[in-house]
């Protein structure tokens, strides 16, 4: 590091690319000095005034503390291990893989310098849902006996996005599944139900919706509720259930406007329904979160071992909805 | 008394009679002996067992311990007078009568009696305005600094009912004023803004709508915010704020679904539209609390002077929407 | 019939059936003319003004058109088709019986007499499950994808009651399982996981929690989310969501205060605690529905079948949970 | 314009100066070209990237377009005059000046170049308050009937600031009263009561709370409820009714959090307890709306007119709180 900034390159250039230079831009104590890779990658540069360089001379460049990997997921892994092995702190994009054997070998590969890689759920560092793990750590509604997660996106992704996605439970429910880690810790069984009802989706061998219980090591019972659409917006709430009380993350309406009138009352506005403006706040976070890694204030919060984890719960549910059999880990 | 129940008898057989009747019929330690006067006193009486008399034979019953005034609003205050001075314990319905002066022969007349005397504000029996009361005088939200009380009718009463009923103020906004007077004690000043939107009401001489400002002797201010129409159904809340919080009274829905879709969600159901729904639990409360008075267990919770004070103050409230000045009291 | 009302009989003189006959008192339309069988049948009728006889000359009288059975569980199927063979309409408390075999055996003997018995889902009758229903009806929502229900007591039952009680599943999941066919139909698929928190059930071999995934013939699935003891109440809600809408059912709060201060806003007050409050109204709903039965206006809308189906699918989560696979029916 | 880009000086270099300029910052098609006067202004240039002038360098430059008035509220009106004089579009923070003469000078002095000065009334800004209006003006609601606004700070202001703040009506409720006529246009009349409950404010000469009730051109009515203080933080609610619905604006809270245990239930977080929190959005689109005004794309949607309107009101109701009667305008 220079002085107290600590200066970033971003491997990558479209959309997740861009939310991060913009952020690294106005976080104080981050500066962001160049954008490898990708044919946008001189326009993100000059737009933020850094410089545009090549993947490999960003990780061997001694100007670049750190660099957020958001290159297409086939390289995730490859940029990963490249920038740790040049000492670079590192915020990926997930999936790391979506191979398990591939995610393993990334971790082996990693070794030591995997408490400097930050894994980017973005749910971990979302304002509430970090503070809810807070609270549950606190003890706030003793230890935690159930948890319930509902999470349903707007409306499918692109037909062309679903062959290469992984599938539902790697594309979509591993962000559930890390959830349940998170808030609840080791999971020791997984049941998966599959749902088709989208034909478009069914033709492609994909599932447009699900439901898994899953049982930890702590005694807990987790369930987990997903679809691909939804009719009012991104669903995406939480609920621990502890014998002290219950903690809930509710949906954010587009504004703080409340209808009543005719036959209904209290109408709050459509939620949100881009996941970029759902986690405005996560994306900032994740940014600072990486400068104090980067700076060895903290280990990682989010690490390679939590992504693989995550992955491996997302395969034994498809095994579960294929097999229609409980999956004990 | 005879052994545990407190006989009762019901002057009138309207709406409210009938309501009573019921409520009688099924509050353990209290029973319907008799109903008296108006057409209909025959059949109700008949459809709950009881007695039908005079209105003399009633007050002059040794079977009869307390009395429910449910006869036109002009006899109020004779009813009342009269059952009074037979000993009896007496639920009068609101108004005691609309005129001050009358009001206040009536006070006179029943003197010592008064606190047997049970003014029937319902809403001070609701258990949500009850409660809030209880918290506020616990000292929960400290000194009460202000008071915001919103009434809307779900919609205009007949025309003909209006040119009889008072006028706005003394028919409709005098439960707020009770309110304020329940909560905060004793006001000093009122200032009043008459609204006249329906040309109909406006015709007839009065008002629509209101907003008033009060001052009370604690330091307190309140406002009231009134209308005889609403989109919604029957809008009744309150909000008292302290140095320590703030407890509101919310409006009840019908039903407990909550609808979200499309560019709304968290859509409560209609509220309720109708005042012997919304105060069904109050008209109970105000059974249970005559036989609490009457077997002298508690004085009367809604004396005759409160009902004299909250008429004061609407009488006020008219002048001051006719001068435009502060009235002081 | 004689004249308008229909003249019912109690059988049993516990708590359900003293809340039964204060409404059939309250009923229009309906009279109480007996209760038998208990030691507080005597006192249960002399209280509503009815006759004291046996069960038998009960089921024989002729001033007797409808039965409400609220006898201990192990008469429930044996006093059910006395009265349906007697020619009496049919107002069982569940369950039927614990034994799916003793289920059958009582379908089998009430025959065609069937659609004149009413099993005692109370939720079916409760206004706003019963509106969800007739709003998914309606297609408001679309055709019913996925279904959400939580549903856990205030409190664990006393530990006496555990070992009769059939168990988590058909004691207290019955319910919630009736509430999946109401809304969504056949089921074809269960798998449920239960949990022992609680050492003192768990002793009993009994469960304290429970999640279970049901898939049902339309292509919808559904999560059952139970425990025997909640922090705020009795907590009762469910979501059903559809390409369309998503309606749920919410809470009812003991009042209508909201709270703010300090750390927390608008803290709603805590939900009702007590079956026999949150389901008031369903209650009175049910004589209602008895009395349309009674004088053959409609058939039966929770049919012995019903009680049947889901006692079956209790029957099933159980095996579910014992082995750890997915239970096709 | 160079370019595409809207050149911006701001002028001063406190906290709303050092808001703007990471604003302008992140604002695409704006740039923070100088920041001009007080003794941060080269700290706050040199962090955006910004060259430091002096304030008549600043509006003398050719590289200016558009100018921030962000200085001493005494400095607001003069550099207003010169801004506008020499070209630029100007944003000017509220208060123009407390001294409603000084105010008319600087309309006057302004001249044509006022659809080119935009006042920041940062809740015309807000995003839930501006939509509130559009959906007004569509006559969602119908003719707004009454509007009630509730505003009441976090904490008081540090005492030194009371004695030049202008008094509460001028300093606080100038926000109210311009959202007034923001929703239901010209006002008639104003009456207000003043509340002194806190002895520190009181010494000083002004109060720490109040009521208005406001008549507006339209028929409409208003209230007003202001508070220096709120135990929960920035308390910030509107609510317009009219025929055909009823539009709230709710508070926001720190986090989409609910707790739900023991007597209270569905909790939110304490709301946002700052300004600059709670009008991060409404600063934003403060930017883009200059940017805009200074392209001529729209005329100011917050002139100096509105502002002077506003201040009239302020001083009209510390005339009515002072005498005790009504005040026309």
């Amino acid at each position: 590091m220079s002085g107290d900034s600590v200066r970033i390159a971003i491997i990558g250039s479209g959309k997740m690319a861009s939310i991060h230079a913009a952020n690294v831009t106005t976080t104080s104590g981050a500066r962001l000095v160049s954008v490898a890779g990708g044919s946008g990658a001189a326009a993100l540069a000059g737009r933020f005034g850094a410089q545009s360089m090549t993947v490999d001379e960003a990780f061997a460049s001694d100007s670049v503390d750190a660099a957020i990997i958001a290159s297409p997921n086939a390289f995730h892994a490859d940029h990963t291990i490249a920038a740790a092995a040049a000492g670079k702190a590192v915020l990926v994009e997930k999936p790391v893989d979506l191979d398990l054997a591939r995610a393993d070998e990334c971790l082996r590969a990693v070794g030591d310098a995997a408490d400097r890689v930050v894994v980017a759920f973005n749910r971990r560092f979302d304002p509430s849902f970090a503070e809810v793990r807070r609270r549950v750590v606190t003890g706030e509604i003793g230890d935690v006996a159930q948890l319930v997660i509902v999470s349903r996106d707007p409306a499918p992704p692109p037909l062309a996005y679903v062959p290469g996605s992984g599938g539902l439970f790697r594309d979509m429910t591993i962000h559930d599944l890390d959830m349940a880690r998170f808030l609840v810790g080791d999971i020791t069984s997984v049941v998966a139900v599959g749902q088709s009802l989208d034909p478009d989706i069914a033709a492609l061998g994909d599932y447009s919706g699900a439901m898994l219980t899953l049982t930890a090591a702590s005694g807990a019972i987790i369930t987990i509720v997903n679809s691909r659409s939804n009719s009012f917006g991104y669903d995406q709430r939480l609920e621990v259930f502890g014998p002290l009380g219950t903690l809930a993350v509710t949906n954010s309406s587009e504004d703080l406007i409340v209808r009543s009138g005719g036959s209904s009352v209290d109408s709050a506005s459509r939620v949100i329904s881009h996941y970029s403006d759902r986690y405005r706040d996560a994306y900032r976070a994740e940014i600072e979160h990486l400068c104090a890694v980067t700076r060895r204030e903290t280990p990682s919060l989010s690490t390679l071992a939590d992504g693989r984890e995550a992955l491996a719960l997302a395969v034994a549910a498809g095994e579960s909805a294929r097999t229609g059999e409980v999956v004990r880990l």
